[in-house]
């Protein structure tokens, strides 16, 4: 799993009905600091992640359609939890 | 799942029917505000996606069967749908 | 899916019935407009591809296996077709 | 699988049943000589692994499910052991 | 599927019995050309590969499940053969 940050909504024509109702979020990877890679995925939102939000996703997925309890839904990243804090060796970063 | 942007159409010779009548298009990729990576996909378009629009790309293989409807076709990356708009951060993208 | 290009037969000790008779090929994987990236996949032969053609490679093992027609089949790359040309924005590129 | 050290836990809001009472840990990848790579994962713990040892890490989803007993938990990295020590060429390099 | 350098044996505490009785191998990752890349994988041996020999690499969670034939291994990378030789366009490499 990885760190991302949330960095606002897609807007897309999908019509499959597992994207119904959820958000679609562009989330920024970021590294083991908090520090933006450069690197992106889009996700589906399953906790009411907001804009700015620190965010734990799973890019997987078998996992990412248990999550949505979908096992037909065309998906492989998702937010799975909104991260509070993290340690880096001594170090305690929160996620503000 | 990824922002890419049609690039054309590919032509070949694989022979599976879960290639049938769909086409198969080559797709950059793109980061987070819409340039190109330098990388790309060959994606199943299942959108009716034209050259030049953006696309949003799942690449996973599982998913991907889902959304031909055919278990047993060998595919990974598949165009899902037409991305209108996104934003990041503060600034909206239209995908024009 | 990605493009390669066949580079030559790979000779190994592999005992698993999935390989009997299929040729086990190096194929340099290509980037958009068909030039070497240096990086590259072994990819089993299903299309009797020769060395140099342009391919398109399928990555991912349930679909490998699908197209094997093997289940239990340890494989993850296989050529799925080989590829006549594709096009990237107004050009296109001839696959010789 | 790939070698990681431990690099302390993570805390956030995932209510999943498969998270309960189970440390997530940020955890450095490491090169094949021990030496951080920058890059990392957020393992799920099966192995009581402590701040600062080195673990196998496996970064597959279905793996990752058996290895906690779950079929729905939606987890692709797990640590799976404590690595002792390992050999690079004729030299042996112990974990500590 | 990749080629790998053996480099030596990894020693951890892995209480799963998939590794039991199996070594488990620190591989240098090679280009196409046999030189090293500097990544790596840790595979499970399943053809007594030993130290500097130039292997094939399967790295996809449900192939290695089915080379073991345990459904629930923790496993992703696993060696399914010992390469001899290989070619790149017009040049043969042997593998000693």
């Amino acid at each position: 799993m990885k760190l991302g940050r949330v960095a606002g909504t897609v807007v897309s024509t999908i019509s499959h009905p597992a994207y119904d109702a959820r958000p679609l979020l562009m989330c920024d990877l970021l590294d083991s600091v908090g520090e933006d890679t450069g690197d992106y995925l889009i996700c589906i939102d399953t906790v009411d992640a907001g804009s700015g939000e620190i965010v734990l996703i799973l890019d997987e997925g078998n996992g990412a359609r248990q999550v949505l309890g979908d096992p037909q839904a065309p998906v492989r990243a998702v937010i799975v939890g909104i991260v509070d804090q993290w340690q880096v060796d001594e170090e305690t970063i929160e996620a503000v």
